[in-house]
């Protein structure tokens, strides 16, 4: 598997956007609403920073109230998410998503429970 | 800048390094005693996990016992950590590192206040 995206929620993704394109002199790669949420990722060449604002209450909503704004999970691509669930049970690695289901982008997503994974929220992603 | 690394906050570097190469396939690509830590580099073909493992006091240690075990900062690759710095002065940002100092694997770094940059630890590395 390879890096692919840093998952982080934020009260305002369009004043962090431009943040991170003045600071590190990346561009925006994609923008859409999904999940109650205002989307952006930006690309680093190598891998994208996504940028998670609520816009109702849900997941990244209820993640802002209790931590703040901040590093919320960790997605490393691979072509067979199914696959990949598969093995982190083999690992007793609890999968929050028993199956892949759709992400933003249009992508096939799950995600791992974090107390398994050091802490990190694990996200699997396949393009 | 292009992505370098996620650093991990662990308290048991070892462990969390086996789990992620079965779980992911991915390599050691580097370890070290460095800065009171037990550091060890998940090498993921583009960019990093970098884990680290306090084996004294310090700001891990100290980030363990307010947060626990998970993701503490993100890592962008530049060939000029000084010019960075600066660029991030202009924006405001107040860096935790008033100029490039050493840190692991040999690389200098430097790490901005996470507080102007929406609650990311941002550090730069030039290799």
């Amino acid at each position: 598997m390879q890096f692919d995206h840093a998952g982080i929620a934020t009260e305002d993704a369009t004043a962090l956007a431009e943040l991170f394109v003045d600071l590190c002199g990346v561009d925006v790669a994609h923008e859409e609403t999904f999940d109650g949420m205002q989307v952006v990722f930006l690309d680093f060449g190598n891998g994208y920073l996504e940028l998670l604002e609520p816009t109702e209450g849900g997941t990244i909503a209820s993640y802002l109230e209790d931590n703040g704004p901040g590093i919320h999970h960790l997605a490393f691509e691979t072509d067979d998410v199914a696959g990949a669930i598969e093995r982190a049970r083999e690992l007793d690695i609890t999968p929050i998503d028993e199956e892949p289901r759709p992400g933003a982008w249009g992508h096939d997503v799950a995600f791992l429970h974090p107390r398994d994974t050091g802490g990190i929220l694990v996200e699997f992603v396949e393009h």
